[in-house]
Order: C-alpha cells, then structure tokens, then sequence
C-alpha cells in the first residue's frame, strides 16, 4: 500500500484528531476558536506544557505510537506532582510536510490507548508545517481542590525524602537505544527502553499525597537535579544516601559491569517518578500507600537547614558524579 | 556590546518570563511542575493554542518583538471569537542554541508590552533548543459566562453577515514585506506591513457580541474561507456582495495598480477580524457597537439554505477568484 502525505487541515481534524474528542461536548468536536472546560466548584485549574523535539528528546525513528503517549505522559507526570487530576489537553504539533499518513495514524492510536487509560481527552490543538525536525508541544489541563496542590517549595527541614519506583531506568533505556549501554541482557534492554519510552505518570500516587507531602516534585531533569530544585524553592539542603536509591535490576546489572554508570542514573533524567518530602512521624502513612498502589516507595534522605543537595554515603556516588563533572549540587 | 548565548534554564526563568508572570500568584513564579488557575463560579474556561514557525508563519527576520506579540495576539483573537475575556497564558519554545540574548529580550519585551495592554499573565513554559526553524507555541486561556460563549456553528437562514476592520491588509502586509506588493506609496506600505506583524485581537468586540450574534470566528485563513467554516458547521450557505467589502485606502490603491490582487484580499488570511452573523432585525445594535467601539462593523452579506460561499454581484470577485484557482467556495 502506497503512503499518502498528510491531508489538509479540515480532513486532518475529522479524520484524526476529532475521534480524541468526541466524548468531551467541551471540544465542539475541535471545530471551533476554542474549547470550553467546566471546574467543579472549589477547584483550581492546574495547566502545564511541554515541547519535545525529534532528536533531542526522543530519537525520531521511535515508533509514533509511543512518541505520542510520552508526549502526553510527561505532561501527565506533571500534573501527578501537583496532586491533581487530568482533565483535557491540547496538542500543537509542527510536522514536517511530507510526514506519511501511516506516522500520524500511530501517532493517533497512541494517544487513543492513553485515553483509554487515563480517560483524559483531546479538547484543542493546531498542526502546521515545518522544515526542521518534528516539534510537538502538549499543554494539559487538570484540577485540583482548593488549597490542595503540591508544591516544590512546602518541605520542611527534617522532613524525610522519599522517591517512587527505580531511578536511572529511562537514562539507561536511551543508552541502550543509542548502542551506548553496554552488554545488557536482552530482557533487560527491553526493560529500560519501555521505562525510556513509556513513562508512568504518578497520577494515583500524587493523589494520595494530598495533605500528606510537602514538597514534591516529578523527577525528569534528573533525581539530583529535580531534588536540586526541592531545596532551592523552598530555602533548605538535603541529605540523601546513596546506597539507598531504588535501582532496578536492570540498573544494577548495568552498574556490576560498568560502576561510573552510577553517575547517570541519578543525573540523566527521564524517569518520571515523584521526589516528595513527608514528616518523619508520617512514614507509616507513606507503608500504606505503597502497598495500596503496588509502588515502591523507597525513603533516600532528609531535608535539612543550608542548602544544595549532600550525599553522604559510602558507595562511591559522590567521588563518580565529581569524576564526571556533574555541577548541580 | 558582545551578544551573549541563552542562559540554562533556571536563568531563562528568572531573567526573562519570571517578570511576565509576577502578578499572579497562582504561576508559582514559574517556578512549580505547573500553574493554579482560579475560574469564577458560574463561568467556563476557553483554551486555545496557535503555533508559528519562522519562515512559514513570520518572516524570520521580522523584530522578535512584534514576532512575540503576533504569536500571543493570533491567540487573544481566538479568545475575542469565543466571547471571552483573557485569563493567562503558557509558552512553549523551540530556539536554535545559538539564539542571541538579546533576541530573547526584545522578545519578552513584546510580551511586556502586551501584559500591559491585555492584562494577561504568563504562568507556565517550556523552553527547549531545536537544530530547526524557531517554532513557537502559546496556548491562552479565557473566561466566559456559562452558556454565552460565541460559536462558529450557531448561524441561522437570513442572518446578516458582518465583519469588523477592513480584510486584506495583513496580506498585503507580509507581500510588501516580501517585495511583492509593486508601487505602494511609504504610508500605505508602513500601514499594511503593521497590520501583518501586529493583529488587533477584537475582545471587546467579541464580548459586546455576547447574546447578541449568532455565527462567530475570528479571520485568520481568509475571509472566505472562514466564512466557509460558518458554513459548515452551522450547515448553512453563504452570499455576499463583492463591493461591499470593507477595503483600507491602501488596499484600494494597491488594487488600482492590480485588480487581480482581490483575489489574495479575501483569501490571503491574517486578518484577525471578527466575522459575525446576527439576526437581521438586530442591525440596530451592531451600529450602536460600531460606534461605541469606535470600530468599523461591515455588513457583508446573508446567511442561507443551501452550504458555501457564494458572490452576488459585480466588482469581478467571482472572476478573479476563478483565474487565481481558488477552491475553498
């Protein structure tokens, strides 16, 4: 079968886009100025953006289906670190002209197996042409009750500091699809290239940090980094351990043969956890949500009066991430 | 003066955008995994998004502040075609590396000048670099009383249609700014390349119009066209008089030189009218609107049964859309 190049605007929205809308009367079946969104009465409105660029945040071989849903998890990521839930996004992508209607198609059925599974549909968005490289930009709309919404800049010195899931996963996952990763295992290659692919936002977790959590944060410039802006928004230092950061098996397979590696696990972003602060009497709390959720929710530190992020442990990660040069902390 | 590189991003924040958002508390000083909003009881929120890319879109060499305010004005005019007041905004970047710094000041000095006239804050972004033209996306959020809220789809049989400003100019614009738009005399050239580089979004039009209008959207593809999106989607047909089209003295002059640029007038788009369709008895009302305003409202043509854009009478219009091969009607 012959690829086709793309439609013009008016078949592109009826063809492609409008499926994504149909069950929001809101997105007057994206055929209008606008979108109308309603609140619920005593909520805010949380709105976030990210761009992704081909070649710099996603190789521009990966298959559309998962360029699309990491284009809308990462934003999706953001929304859990606010607490909120997801309500509709937008979606403005920049194509080249020549793009196939096979590449949108896997684009579009990525973004209907997403809203199948966070139930968050498409209200507004624009498509044009560009001569660079593909430049997609999703802004999405969640909500949040009134006086509800994590911050980055509510931890409080003494507080513990806890991370989701594993670290590293993602940097290792686009290691591995750019041949840089060593002699991982295949089931491992493949671990780590879903984990770089296909982020989980923490919508359910962020939740459940409601009243709880002080700052948090989704980690996605890196877990030094992420924690990096924790301390700088709300004025403190922390502590963290480095022998007690959540690696997969993956991870630790990678790092048995190539210890340096430590250095970018904890520095190379993409991982799409969330970073949060709690009371230490509030530990028992954090057990249980764990378990609720089947989630790792592993303790790594503490806040603590100064500033900049400490480790102050002994496997090795502060002499590697010096040796490589990491200058955030 | 050397010209400097853009700074990391945690400077880009806090030199640049932090500024553009210091008034309103629920940006977090941009500083946060994204933004609160809080939305009046009783209303629904608008959200549009528009993307420019340089080259396609703007001239690249065009000043960065009159690119800054186009890509937040082409969006206000989606709000004012809703009937909606503007709330805030969220920008999303894709600059080459090598972008000066002092383009990015005179890029947010446009944006100053805007928050200044249009009162609307910046509360969330993303910067990012590309290899790639600039491409720049600006998603704007609104206000609308629950139930007013304008739309393309709401036009009736008998209608009369209006349009606001004079249609042409802004294609006039960018083809004197491309050296395409022969002899115009310096006033008229200056006047068409500002109405190009500078849209007048109509908000105060668009809310006047609140209960009022029928079919409404805002002429960014054409007056033609988007008429023929009034059409469409309020499955209606279209005639209006060639000569009654609202023409700048400049557009007249140009055409004196040319008739066969007509054709590129009502199709060339950029505009950023509003293009509106009321009840015929309501005609009254427009007048004293155009008066208040101090707007120039056009009546243009009627709304009938049947579907597209048909021309009723004799300046040529229909001929010189038929040899120009447009195909929209």
């Amino acid at each position: 079968m012959k690829d086709r190049p793309l439609p013009a605007e008016f078949e592109l929205i009826e063809r492609f886009f409008a499926p994504l809308a149909k069950d929001y009367p809101g997105a007057l079946a994206l055929a209008d100025d606008g979108a109308l969104i309603e609140l619920d009465p005593g909520h805010r409105l949380v709105v976030t953006t990210d761009v992704l660029v081909a070649g710099v945040h996603f190789p521009a071989a990966d298959p559309p289906e998962s360029i699309a849903r990491k284009l809308l998890r990462v934003n999706l990521s953001d929304l859990a670190a606010m607490g909120a839930e997801p309500l509709a996004y937008l979606l403005a992508l920049a194509l080249a002209k020549d793009t196939p209607s096979s590449w949108l198609e896997g684009f579009v059925r990525g973004l209907g197996t997403d809203y199948a599974e966070f139930a968050i549909p498409l209200v507004g968005g624009d498509t044009v042409a560009t001569t660079g490289p593909m430049t997609l930009t999703l802004t999405a709309l969640g909500k949040v009750a009134e006086g509800s919404a994590l911050m980055r800049s509510a931890a409080k010195a003494g507080d513990a500091i806890f991370v989701s899931g594993c670290i590293g996963d993602g940097a290792l996952g686009l290691m591995a699809l750019e041949g840089r990763a060593g002699e991982l295992a295949a089931a491992h290659r493949d671990y780590v290239i879903d984990r770089y692919r296909l982020p989980r936002p923490r919508l359910a977790l962020g939740q459940r940090l409601v009243g709880l959590a002080h700052g948090v944060i989704d980690v996605s410039d890196g877990l030094i980094a992420d924690l990096g802006h924790i301390c700088q928004t709300s004025r403190l230092g922390a502590k963290i351990e480095g022998a007690s950061l959540p690696l997969s098996d993956a991870a630790r397979a990678a790092l048995a043969d190539d210890p340096g590696l430590l250095a970018t696990l904890v520095t190379g972003g993409d991982d799409y956890e969330l970073l949060f602060t709690i009371a230490p009497e509030a530990r028992g709390s954090v057990g249980e949500i764990s378990h609720d959720l089947g989630l790792a929710l592993t303790p790594i530190g503490s806040m603590c009066e100064g500033s900049g992020v400490t480790i102050v442990d002994g496997i090795g990660l502060e002499d590697v991430l010096e040796a490589s040069g990491y200058r955030h902390f």
